[in-house]
């Protein structure tokens, strides 16, 4: 598929069929989360593969008992009518960690300490983009408490967990959402 | 250019030719980066582009000063013969900046705050992508203090700099870095 094409259809996928996604598929998403740049090429990222049902139904609780809390905190309504129950009917999940020691010399800046958060980023992106090339739907999750899905997955203290990536066939759509015009988001310095 | 060609062939670019970058091609980079997801379609992202000589000047200098402060709190010696010329010589170099407040849910958690910072490097990634399929080199590229690069850039205290891109034909290479074997990198949770 066209780079510009993926990049322009490329949609947050939120309903997906239980079609299990096969493992040169699943490699080559991975692959390409893989080429992303990062602070000195440190490749900060591991991909924490997620099939078994057992584990997605604990990332679901723990997303509903992160919803729940965030709705109280926020009092955002709609919060109450966002449904999660895709986290248990998609074929796979990739948590994506990064290791925050991986940040170049990023970690001596003032603002610092974020290069591997914005490794991770590309490498999600690229994965996002590689799975819409190949078919398939695509969602960049992180309704969830830090601690809480280390515990889950086993994951050690050493890594955070940036996002978990949905992937599987879309049941319907996805729909892209509209972005603002290119006119209100470029400044031009003089 | 294919997705995944474009993907495994975009590498980080450190010469350039003077050759000026075309305003279509510019902002075919920009659109590409503004198709990226972000927390509830927030678009965090503001693109400043940069193209004048003495301003080019005005962040090279500001990285020199950055440099040598990491130099002395790093010590790493490469550093010293790590040249940032290449900010002066580039035609195009366009500051991403992100609004922490467009976070999404993401700021009522714990480890919260950093929606835009994703969402920003997701559109980042995108447009080194973009660049490459239309025959540019590009660098993404963060050795500069926050305060001191929003000073030069005449950017208010609501927006971050995620990073600065130069984009640009390349003088020679670029050459991509190896990456680590997939597996080395994929743990399966059972």
């Amino acid at each position: 598929m066209d780079l510009f094409t993926a990049i322009r259809e490329r949609a947050s996928c939120r309903t997906y069929s239980n079609e299990p996604v096969g493992e040169e598929t699943l490699m080559k998403i991975i692959e390409a989360g893989m080429q992303a740049p990062s602070p000195a090429n440190n490749q900060p990222w591991d991909f924490f593969i997620i099939t078994r049902k057992e584990t997605k139904m604990k990332i679901y609780e723990e997303s509903l008992r992160c919803k729940k809390g965030l709705f109280e905190k926020s009092g955002w309504k709609w919060l109450d009518s966002y449904q999660v129950g895709f986290l248990t009917d998609v074929p796979v999940l990739i948590a994506v960690t990064g290791d925050p020691a991986k940040s170049g010399a990023d970690i001596f800046l003032e603002q610092g300490g974020l290069g591997y958060q914005h490794a991770c980023a590309a490498a999600i992106q690229n994965m996002l983009l590689a799975a819409h090339a190949l078919g398939l739907g695509s969602l960049w999750y992180t309704l969830f408490g830090q601690e809480e899905i280390k515990k889950i997955l086993g994951i050690d203290d050493k890594r955070a967990v940036v996002a978990i990536i949905c992937i599987g066939k879309p049941a319907r759509g996805p729909f892209k959402t509209k972005r603002a015009k290119i006119e209100e988001k470029i400044f031009r310095i003089s």
